[in-house]
């Protein structure tokens, strides 16, 4: 603080130190560089604040710092100067407190002292207002612990004041204020600046000339008496502010033993409703001791108590909820970045946008991990509705939606995803899937039903990125199996077993070669997407039918199967209806099938990635019934939905003998009768 | 239906048929039984119902199904009479839709038939009045479908009316009713029954005889006129209810030939504000026609709407929501022991008392695995609030639950676990576990602070069952690793990594031998409960330091580990803060621990499982180090909280001294140190 005004006896020169102003943007900045760039990084970091000597009086001489202040380069706001300073953000609330701050200090005043020996500070001013800043940001709470110091060199005796402090317009005529006025704003010409912090004055009681610091030798002839100006924050009329402090130093250290009297400025240039005005600038002359040895400095701001200790500031209470719950959950995920997986790229896992088909055990299980990987994009496709078993396995759902014949499971998986996170753009579809063997040719309506919810589908599957088959059969994933291979999109395919679960990705197929002017819109938009290899290159390194197989050659959940997909629903006993499973499975099967999207997301070839693993088996020869969807996939391309309600309207019989299964049978059948007769000849 | 009122000229018997009244008992216990016993099983099943002849006008003809109709020795109620009947309860909707009924019905006559002409039916009269249900049961909706047959045999030609039906009192002198009411009371204690179904009747103007229907040849000398009676559920003054059917069938064929006239009383027997009447009965007297080979049958009963068809009743929308909410919990679980493990021990499960130190994102996951496998009893200790990046990672909370500074982990998880299963009975506890290496000897209030915490630790481990160890840092978990290890509990350990975790069960000690009077109470119900093998057997078998080992020489956590826990959290940065795992990893985690504690409940030997395994490297020694906790264990049990103290005031070395860390420290330097000297000497 200021302290009691001098006794007439002992006048002695008394400073307005600088209060640090830390806007939220300066936090918010901080917090971003910190997940970013430093992560663990504790070296000290260069960063500039400012200060402006326009405020109204009662206000506190303050440093400010916002969310420019990381950029050393940012333009300073008009008519303010810049302060550089140094921050030291630690990684630790103890490393905040345990750091030496008095070694900080004496680092900071020792070069300070250096530069204004040697001549630098005269050149470069700047070195003359810098500033320390320690912070501890606890990133999990949003507390940002602060300390500030502006360095200040000290003149072991203090300073003595010969004519007190008085305003401006008390000692120059309105004359000599113009002209002041006018030299000052030339010398911010000439600097190519709109401030500048240090300056020197000649006047007589109709002209000011003025120049800048480093023409100390050339501007003042005579030393007996010489003035000189600075750029003053404080508003206080009987002190000036803390930036004058290092330049008395320097004074001192430089022409101290040549001066007799130092007449000190202190400019304040102040625009209220429209007019400006320096007559509130304030004047005082000194007498200014010699300064040799480095000497002691001072400068660590006071807290809020007026004590000598750092503040805190709880920017969660002041932050938007919802953005607090953005940004806290960026930072669960930012933090994989500092240490474990530098190179992950979270904005490839964030952006994409997840369709999940089944808002069931593995639904709602898949989605809560989605939300853990901050995937804000999910959309759902349902239509049953909540019962009273479902909310303990699946969890988006509670007691009150079974209520009343339950909620549809897709709409209330959506609404609980914007529960958990507001910033989710989570929808859900309480729509169904038409499905092999379910006939939908019982009336017009019917079929256009089917018709629509398959257009439905494409448009969904068209929309999304990754599509997620969840659902509890089997033929309920033929027809979205197709449509994403036409349309060339990630499918992640999971189902349970009682203590067995499968999660696969299903093979992505290269895109078509260009077919001219009829090309379809979603093919050319896969292939001009720059996470997918342009033409389907002849071959991949290392594939082969005996080796590792490259994404594209891999099959889907129907390839290896030698019965198509047909009505399972028909005649099945409660135990079958319900998916009877480890309680725990879900859970596991859940989760592995996102963690296996991301590590796909991750992969420089994305879905066309190998799918590599030591495992020997994986050396075995796919099988030759691989081929099989690219027939049924043709037919889908071809002929749409005349193709698919056949599909529906048919027995297993249509897809076996479009696919070969048919011919497979009878051939197997044939072998086999074969072999018995072969054994039948040996007995013989 | 009874159809228009016949013609003068055309006189013909009709019948009213049953109506069926099932209670909601029965189909809850129908629930029960196919979830329990019967499960896959479809053959027929026998059952019980009855009638009542006392009903006021205007009831229809009923036969009652109640939740006893499945114990067929179950006491009929008090002057009804029993129906025996047979259920076929299918597994599938489509079962129940495509069962022949009209076979169903044959087989049922044709039994009845020969009954009667076997004379079987004279003395087991209830051959008389079987019944099938056909049901199946969608316990998954709450939705019970039935059809209900009662065969009757019919004439071709039907049965001729002689003189039509009238009121008994009409017909009978209030005496001859007096006698009337006294023949069937005393006939009823001969026959030791309330009811008696069918009975033969001789009067006079003064005189009722009564005889059971097996007495008819001593009881009918002449047989031009008889009167026989039978116990009327009908409540029509015009028609006899539909027991009678088969009594007449059984008459045409042992008798039809000699019988002229047949009288027929409808005896209803009727109690209204106390005072008896039987006065309402219906009596007339028919033609019977001969019956020689098995005639035509009917008796589907038609549905609401009058039509050939089943019924189906909505249980779901009459019960309790939070009830049904358990039955269905109940029956996904219930459905594994239907084909997958039937020996799956649910009770023990459901059971089980779980203490979840840690209701973080191991203890969320944790919690919803329990509450899948139906457990009851869940409670969640921890000292945190909730924050804005929990809730996508965290599946018991949601973003209100982080406003204003966000509420206590361990009362919002077990609020959210009522709220996703009103049946469970979840407590949270928000309190601080005392740590190693964290002082509380600052004061003598955090010195007792810290001693209730003790307390209330080991009163919540004395409580429960299992305790899961869900903690964030290493040191958290070796307080209660001490107190479960002492009280005999199941310890299940999880903790996770970036993309590695570890979930382990603790070792189990054998309870302490008796100590007499002082065994703690906790000890000796330990040993005295049925799951706990008494005493400590001195080997287990197949149990040596080179083969698999028993679960009473397994270790805990902190046995394989070289450092005693200390303060970890000191000079955290924030990913070491944070959990910074793979999403999806808590998930597996959390789910593994579950299942873990689940196979462990379930294995005969339960917390004493040997840790079997085809894995080579189970065959391995145990370390050396695996006697660490005892002394750790004696200390606790001799001192309590004073040694307690000791460990959370010091350092390491505390622990470490006591374990025999630091020797064991001491001796591997010196062999390092001798292993150089050795080397040293082999160079020169």
């Amino acid at each position: 603080g200021i302290g009691a005004p001098p006794s007439a006896a002992d006048l002695k020169l008394q400073f307005a130190p600088f209060s640090s102003a830390l806007e939220a943007g300066f936090w918010h900045q901080l917090t971003q560089k910190k997940l970013n760039d430093y992560k663990l990084d504790e070296s000290p970091k260069c960063i500039k604040g400012y200060y402006y000597n326009g405020d109204p009086v009662g206000l506190p001489t303050r440093l400010t710092l916002e969310f420019s202040a990381f950029d050393v380069d940012a333009v300073t706001p008009a008519r303010c100067c810049p302060a550089v300073g140094t921050l030291y953000n630690t990684n630790t609330l103890d490393a905040f407190k345990n750091i030496d701050k008095r070694a900080l200090l004496e680092k900071e005043a020792k070069e300070m002292w250096n530069a204004i020996c040697s001549g630098a500070a005269l050149k470069e001013q700047s070195l003359l207002s810098r500033f320390i800043l320690l912070t501890f940001a606890d990133l999990k709470k949003y507390h940002f612990y602060y300390w500030f110091c502006f360095p200040a060199l000290c003149f072991p005796e203090g300073i003595k004041i010969i004519q007190q402090p008085s305003l401006l317009e008390a000692v120059f005529s309105p004359k000599q204020v113009i002209a002041l006025q006018e030299a000052y704003d030339d010398l911010c010409v000439t600097k190519g600046n709109t401030a500048v912090p240090y300056f020197l004055i000649k006047y007589t009681d109709h002209t000011v000339q003025m120049a800048p610091l480093e023409d100390w030798e050339s501007f003042f002839t005579m030393t007996k008496k010489v003035t000189v100006g600075f750029y003053d924050p404080c508003t206080l009329s009987q002190h000036p502010g803390w930036p004058l402090r290092n330049l008395l130093a320097l004074l001192a250290n430089q022409w101290g033993s040549k001066l007799d009297v130092v007449e000190v400025l202190c400019f304040r240039d102040r625009t209220l409703q429209g007019s400006r005005s320096i007559q509130h600038s304030v004047v005082f002359q000194i007498k200014l001791p010699g300064l040799s040895s480095c000497p002691k400095s001072v400068g660590w701001e006071k807290n809020a108590k007026g004590a000598m200790g750092p503040r805190m500031v709880n920017l969660s209470e002041c932050m938007d909820p919802k953005r607090l719950a953005e940004s806290s959950v960026d930072l669960n995920l930012k933090l994989m970045r500092w240490r474990l997986v530098p190179s992950l790229d979270l904005d490839k896992v964030v952006s994409t946008k997840c369709l999940l088909l089944g808002a069931g055990t593995l639904g709602c299980n898949v989605a809560r991990t989605l939300m853990g990987w901050g995937v804000r994009h999910i959309t759902f496709v349902d239509n049953a509705k909540i019962s009273y078993s479902n909310p303990v396995r699946q969890p988006l759902y509670e007691f009150e939606d079974c209520l009343g014949g339950g909620k549809s499971k897709a709409t209330a998986a959506a609404e609980r995803l914007s529960k958990i996170f507001p910033g989710v753009n989570a929808k859900g579809y309480n729509m169904s899937i038409p499905m092999p063997g379910h006939p939908v040719n019982f009336s017009q309506a019917t079929l256009s039903l089917a018709q629509m919810d398959v257009e439905q589908l494409e448009k969904l599957i068209s929309e999304h990125d990754v599509v997620f088959l969840l659902m509890d059969t089997r033929e309920s994933r033929w027809l979205p199996t197709v449509i994403a291979a036409s349309k060339r999109k990630l499918v992640v395919n999971a189902a349970l077993g009682f203590d067995t679960f499968v999660v696969m990705r299903h093979g992505l197929k290269k895109p078509p070669a260009s077919r001219g002017v009829d090309s379809s819109p979603s093919c050319s938009s896969a292939s001009s997407s720059p996470s997918t290899p342009a033409g389907s290159a002849p071959s991949v390194p290392g594939s082969s039918l005996f080796s590792n197989i490259p994404g594209d050659k891999l099959g889907c959940y129907f390839c290896n199967d030698v019965v198509a997909p047909g009505d399972s629903t028909r005649d099945r006993t409660l135990d079958q209806q319900c998916t009877v499973s480890r309680p725990g499975l879900a859970m596991i099967a859940g989760a592995l099938a996102v963690e296996l999207m991301v590590s796909m997301l991750q992969h420089s070839e994305g879905g066309y990635a190998v799918a590599s693993s030591s495992d020997d088996r994986m050396n075995e020869p796919p099988t030759s019934l691989g081929l099989v969807p690219h027939q049924v996939l043709d037919n889908y391309e071809k002929e749409g939905f005349d193709f698919l309600s056949k599909v529906f309207n048919s027995s297993h019989s249509f897809l076996e003998d479009l696919t070969g299964l048919t011919l497979l049978h009878q051939e197997t059948q044939a072998a086999e009768a074969w072999d018995i007769s072969v054994v039948k000849m040996l007995l013989i």
